[in-house]
Order: structure tokens, then C-alpha cells, then sequence
């Protein structure tokens, strides 16, 4: 089964800071995870041309189905990604007429001029689509290299999920066939290490992920949240190896005296 | 004056599905910025022993001061930071005993026996030191690598917060001899990109990083939190410049007809 690999890029200085949590990063991350995409990577760079380049360069290297960042795409000083993609593709910055009809017909209706840091956001880099944004005003930036589908978000979260969804309804051409299934539940009263070798066994058993989150006190208090999760074209077949999967967990958790807290 | 930069790796699958939001890094960031360190790159990876030695040797190549990363130091078979580190570094994984010490006496003051999985935990890069670990058994991974220092630590917040303070009280050798301020303030009544031209004059001005973060809606109703910060040797100047950028920002936000709300 091909696996279709994301990677997604961060733009900005408060996240670098600890100012800002990433939560824009885990949104697309957890949209493109249910679209059966693999997220590999993300990046997060600061508000520098260079640095955002080489973000993109390198994510290209990599060759994954899609990159989807997030982030510097407003009309200040600081918001650089349009400059930094188009630096990263090596084209030219410049003003896109789609993007400026969306831009100045936002300011028009309000009834504001169009000044030269608010036609910033109409520059893209050559070649690229606006995707509209129906929540703010800076359209995204949607872009093809080779195989690779490339979208850039604002940063504002509503602006970013906007966008995001008008990418995967419009413009989005890779959907991986495939269907995304997870199964959490929460043991108490047995050691994360106890468990171990285990899992390990049931991992290449049933070709899934599962992964133990401790929550309480390896010694003391021990409490595992467990995530199972798979992907699979044939839907019914990855229930069945889920279910399968968490039943063996639970009589092993009993077994060596554990709780099942689901 | 010279920078000291800082890079943070995450590992963990949890982090690049969604499922977990990436608040570990937020912490190291915050943290090393309090120092006066610059963090100029936050990077993702799954937990995989390529992709972990990938994200150390990138770190490494464009020499930061520090490196920290997050995750993956488990007794599970998805821990895989350890080797990950010793593959970047290209040193063999030894049975350090000093960690194991630290791993045993836990165990054995509960009266658990040590298993393969938990000598897991002992198992580090050539020439590393173990950090001790006050909440959890997992000990934190340092090393140096000729002028850059690299820490590791677990993935479970609290272990991850108790293992950094560890190293930054008992390890870390390089801290800026800065000071770090910052000030924060909201405005109402203006739109971000009124504002623009003005922020990208005083930015030059004062020397200082200053971020409009929209909060509102840029047309309807436009809220901006404002955010000044900046560091130096000299914490009176550094202090004053502040002051003095604030009090102009808001001169300005008046003269537009916004608000300041504080």
C-alpha cells in the first residue's frame, strides 16, 4: 500500500519563543491524519526569508505527497512565507490578479483604501493560486512541484482552517484510498515497562501502531493511556485486527493484575 | 553581541497524527528563552531511529549552542531517541553504568526486578552522561559534540521538566550573559495592516522584535494583541527601549482613532 507523506511548516517567531502553543500544527495535522495522509515531519522556522526557504527546500528534498504550512502570511514587515516559498522554488515574486481582485474586493466593500502593505498579500510567488479565505482576508497559497502539492495557510487559527478546508475541497488532487481507524483506553494499575515486550510482540503481529502513554507514576501509581491506530484500504479487515489487538491487551493487562478503566 | 542559539526536536508519532499537542516544546522554548538563548528551529520526527538521527544530524550541521530534545527514552520498543542520537553522533549504544544505577535503585527500592526493557532506559551513546530523572526512572541522555550541547530528555511532561532543570542547574556549561524582556499589550479599534508601516519603522528604530497578533476580525471588529520583546547585556537600556516603543505604538493607536486596552 503506498503511503501519501506530509509534512507541515510552522512560521513563526511565538512559537519559538514558547509565546505560542503549536496548536495549528496538531489541526492539520489530526485533518491530514483522517484523510490517511502520514504526517513525517513538522518544522517550525522563524520569520526569516532564509530560514523559511530552507524549510521548504528541504521538506521538497524530501519528496512527500503534500507540505502545508502555516503562518507569515499577513500584511506586516514580519510575514515572509510567500517571499521565503518563492525563494525556495526559485520564481519570481509577483502580483497575482486573482489574489488581488480577493484582497481589494475584502477592503472595497468596507469601504478602505488599498494601501501598498495591504497589495502585499496579492504577492505570490509566480505560478501560484490564491486559495480563498473566507474568515480573514490574505488568501492562501497553493502550488505544484512535481509530484508535490504545496499550501500556504495564514496564521490566524480560523483563518488557517479556512483555508485548509477550501485546499482539500478545491484544489487537492492526492487523496490517499485509504481509511484511518484508532482505539483508545486507559489500564490501571500495571507498569508501562511491564507491558513492553508485549506490545512489541503485537505490533508485528497485527502491522499496527500502538503506543502506551503514561499518565500516573511508572512506581507508585502507574496508568497507561493505550492508542491503537492502522490504516487500511479494506476497512472492515483493519476493524478486525483493531479489535483483535485491544482484546489480547486487555487479557495480558488482567493477566498481570491490571485494571481496564476504558 | 553574539547570539546563542538553541534548536528542540520533538519525537513522537503522537505529536505529527494530531492526537498530541506539541506543549513540550512550547516549555523547552520558554525556558531557553528566559536564559537568552534564540530558538531558531523546532523540529518533529517520528519515532524512528532514521528519522531521530536525521533530525540530530541537521541540528548539529547548523551549530546551535544547545540542542534539547523531547520523547522517545522509554523501556517501550517505540523509544528509540537513544540510538537515534548514537546514529547522528556515530558512536555505538553501551550499557552506561551510571544510568543503569539510577534505573536499578528505583526498581529495587519497590522491590521490581529489572528487566530487559528497563536496562533499556541505561542503554547510552558512547560518551554520554546520564541526567537524573527526580519524577520518573527514564534518566535524560547529555552529550557534547565539539562547541554544541545536547540534551535529551523523556517525553512525559513532567519527567521532561524535572530532567531540563537538572541540566540547565548541573550541565549546562554556555549561558547567554543577556537579559530578556518583554511586554505585552492589546489594542482595539485598529486593523493590523493601518498599523504595519509604522511597526516596520520602529522595529528598525529600536532594534527590538515586535509582533501584532490578531485577535479579532481585520474588517468587523479588529483586536490586536501587541508584543514587544528584546535582549541585551543591558537590562536598564534594553528596559528603556521598551518603554519608550510601547509609549510611541501607542501614541499611534490613538492618533488612528483605536484603543488600548492593557
Amino acid at each position: 500500500m503506498e503511503t501519501f507523506h506530509a509534512e507541515i511548516i510552522t512560521i513563526g517567531n511565538e512559537i519559538l519563543s514558547g509565546r505560542t502553543v503549536n496548536t495549528n500544527a496538531s489541526h492539520i495535522a489530526r485533518r491530514l491524519t483522517s484523510l490517511g495522509f502520514k504526517v513525517r515531519r513538522i518544522t517550525v522556522v522563524m520569520d526569516e526569508i532564509n530560514d523559511i526557504a530552507e524549510a521548504f527546500t528541504e521538506a521538497i528534498s524530501r519528496e512527500p505527497a503534500i507540505i502545508v504550512s502555516t503562518g507569515g502570511l499577513g500584511p506586516t514587515y514580519d510575514d515572509k512565507t510567500s517571499e521565503g516559498l518563492a525563494k525556495a522554488l526559485g520564481v519570481p515574486l509577483t502580483l497575482n490578479e486573482n489574489a488581488l481582485n480577493q484582497v481589494k474586493t475584502k477592503y472595497l466593500q468596507k469601504g478602505i483604501e488599498i494601501t501598498q502593505e495591504r497589495m502585499k498579500m496579492a504577492m505570490l510567488p509566480l505560478g501560484a493560486e490564491p486559495v480563498e479565505n473566507y474568515v480573514g482576508i490574505a488568501p492562501g497559497i497553493y502550488m505544484e512541484r512535481g509530484m508535490i502539492e504545496i499550501l500556504s495557510t495564514p496564521g490566524v487559527p480560523k483563518e488557517m482552517e479556512a483555508v485548509l478546508e477550501v485546499f482539500i475541497s478545491k484544489f487537492l488532487k492526492k487523496k490517499p484510498s485509504v481509511k484511518y481507524i484508532e482505539a483508545n483506553f486507559e489500564v490501571k494499575g500495571i507498569m508501562e515497562s511491564a507491558l513492553a515486550p508485549f506490545i512489541t510482540q503485537l505490533v508485528k503481529k497485527y502491522d499496527l501502531y500502538i503506543k502506551t502513554h503514561p499518565k500516573g507514576y511508572e512506581l507508585s501509581n502507574p496508568m497507561l493511556e493505550i492508542q491503537i491506530a492502522g490504516s487500511d484500504k479494506d476497512e472492515i479487515n483493519l476493524d478486525k485486527r483493531i479489535s483483535y489487538c485491544k482484546e489480547e491487551i486487555k487479557e495480558k493487562v488482567k493477566e498481570l493484575g491490571g485494571l481496564i478503566v476504558e
